[in-house]
């Protein structure tokens, strides 16, 4: 287990959906261990440790978890942008979502996401399908070294002031 | 849970890792539904049909359980045919492996695994690290949507007579 990594980086427009994510990933213990924002942009803000989280700590995380129908950037053109990136594209991401559309599936897989997950509407359902991630994806999978610049990126989109 | 589908390929050269792997797998639900290849030259016959493999039924399998140090053509090799294939490039794939050197973890990553296991040397966790890959990777995740000629390649590599 990767104990010493920033743990998931949650990207979901939903305040209720973030919650429950969280409160189910703190059942399985990782608790203080969820970074939460709140579209597609921040998430990038955050990888790439710009603007509000140019002095955040830790590295990579260990996994994002991500929501595709999101406002100012959405979770393909997410996933696109950190696919495509040199200092990201070891990232895993599982894209988080309650949309069963084929045309979605086809859409993550080809932008690179690492799996997919459509969200149970039941609560025990959902707990069973978080403790399954966090299983498999905190406490089996092996992440790719990070150089001592990972995520660090010279230039950004929005600020260039 | 995919149940029409095929299951797992497992594809690895060492036949008492082969047989430990396959065990693990039907204690946990799998018994039957896991087919296992010896080098990366019959993975990929396999996926693509060709040779011994032009009349299987199934798809595409759910997961590909890859090693890493085989003969013929190693599971990098197949990583980066799979992953560059039109048909193949959505299949997700897991390394599995004793290896747990940056560089193979580094070099599977960058040729697109979905996710990377060092395969624990003792049998109970060897036996809870498929189970969470099962729980995972056959219940939760959901695969890409397969097109009716998926898999099929006109071309193959040593079958031109």
């Amino acid at each position: 287990m990767n104990k010493n990594a920033e743990a998931i980086l949650l990207v979901e427009d939903n305040p209720d959906d973030a919650e429950l994510t969280k409160l189910a990933l703190a059942r399985h213990g990782l608790d203080g261990r969820v970074t939460h924002v709140s579209d597609g942009m921040q998430a990038l803000d955050y990888l790439y440790r710009r603007d509000g989280f140019a002095d955040r700590p830790g590295g990579n995380p260990v996994l994002v978890l991500l929501d595709l129908k999101m406002p100012l950037l959405d979770g393909i053109g997410v996933l696109k942008e950190i696919k495509g990136s040199d200092t990201l594209h070891n990232i895993p991401v599982v894209v988080l979502t309650s949309s069963t559309e084929p045309s979605d599936l086809q859409r993550a897989y080809e932008a690179g996401t690492n799996a997919y997950i459509a969200k149970p509407t039941e609560f025990a359902q959902f707990l069973s399908a978080m403790k399954h991630v966090c299983e498999f994806w905190i406490n089996i999978n092996q992440t790719a070294p990070q150089s001592p610049s990972a995520g660090v990126r010279s230039t950004s989109f929005g600020d260039l002031h």
